[in-house]
């Protein structure tokens, strides 16, 4: 097999294209995967993997990983470990990139259990935090996440890597109308209910989650617009302490998840 | 008064040099804020300001701030927009800053309530990360945090930021030997629980927090070390679905923090 050592090869040129442009990746349908463990997870959850690139330290280090990957990915690509190095995103890059098919995120009315527990988040800003509420959204069994699409792009490398797997595990709904995907959960016997830190909001304590329901977050430094909370069936606040202002967007979420789940595990 | 606009003045060099190094602040006992509402938040709880800096266009775009932090400061100097850019550690630099005494973070066992609620973080990495925990410990009105000195530095410019002004109002003690502070904490009669991944820990649902009680969080990749653990009165973990394996650290904290403060919220 030839071994590519060049940023110039055009397969690299494409891999390097979908790791850093968020519409060569819409218009494309495709996204990067880098490092070991999130390949695998990806291959063994069915994402279709169309190329798998691997340099020499990479194979040597994961070796049945690079068996596994190359026995299902579409084309196989060496690449030497210097490329690697300049390609790699991470610190300590393993040599190991998939070239992988994005998923179906399509918002429908079928796709909701009239049960389920959903989070909607809407012009959310920072990559860290949306990987940290699907991470959240994974470890507490959450059905879903709809996002609006002015959120950080599900695929960019950085959310990958802080949503830790719980990525390829969560059904995600991208929307480009959170105020009719509202609409459509309400209609779906779904409350839904927004994260507001206004005196009108009810204590989540107060509210019941246990049917189904969906709890709807909003941006880092401005949480949700009016217009947006005007849609949802109510509105809900985290107690805090009287001097405390907010809390960080990923750590709201995540507390809300907590207890919606809570519920079931006494 | 004089306006400054060399990099090369020894005032700016002070300046940079307590921003950007760890070492410099523990040496000096000073540390560097920049914004005008963190700066307004650290006046009000009484950070000793030594100097104070601002631009022509931090004055008239806050004209207030400029005049509370003038009489209030030790030393006033005037700086010029480009070097306050220059400088900036932010992307929107607002031409205001403090050069500040650092606060007592000394452990005592005298500052320790007996039905207090404490956190104690070991081996933690990501600033901001600590940022968050210090937000969310507010929030949640814990009586303290206790940090080992490996974790990152409380007066980093990230740390700062993320605590959203958490930080002027939470007790935070920085120890070198954790397993010693676990022992005062528990001869003072406050139980102290380790979170730790393992089989053999109680769900945080079947741990009574609810009088005094300190839970210790570690690192993002390895969680705490068993020797650790063992100082430990017991150890916990919070639920969560079969297939996620962690949360994000600030996250855990978060949640632990939530779980301390809600039993008083009904």
């Amino acid at each position: 097999m030839q071994i590519l050592s060049s940023a110039q090869n055009p397969q690299i040129k494409e891999l390097v294209r979908l790791q850093t442009s968020r519409r060569e990746r819409r218009e494309r349908g495709l996204f990067v995967l880098e490092g070991a463990r999130i390949s695998m997870e990806a291959a063994d959850s069915g994402v279709v993997i169309e190329k798998f690139f691997f340099s020499p330290k990479g194979a040597q280090r994961y070796p049945q990983v690079v068996a596994h990957l190359t026995e299902v990915a579409g084309e196989i690509y060496q690449i030497s470990d210097q490329l690697a190095q300049k390609i790699g995103d991470s610190v300590n890059p393993q040599g190991i990139f998939c070239l992988c098919r994005c998923l179906d995120n399509l918002f429908t009315a079928d796709k909701i259990k009239g049960d389920g527990h959903y989070l909607a988040v809407y012009g959310l800003q920072d990559p860290g935090n949306l990987g940290t509420i699907i991470r959240s959204c994974d470890a507490f069994g959450a059905d879903g996440l709809i996002l609006s699409e002015d959120c950080p792009d599900l695929y960019s490398p950085k959310v990958l890597r802080g949503s830790m797997g719980g990525f390829f595990r969560l059904p995600v709904y991208l929307t480009a109308d959170m105020g009719r995907t509202v609409g459509i959960l309400r209609e779906g016997g779904i409350p839904v209910y927004a994260a507001a830190l206004s005196p009108d909001s009810s204590s989540v304590l107060q509210t019941d989650l246990s049917g189904g329901a969906c709890v709807m977050i909003g941006n880092e430094g401005s949480g949700l617009p009016q217009e947006m909370i005007d849609c949802c069936s109510g509105s809900l606040i985290i107690p805090m302490t009287p001097q405390a202002e907010s809390l960080n967007a990923a750590v709201a979420a995540s507390v809300i998840l907590w207890e919606m789940f809570r519920g079931g595990q006494h």
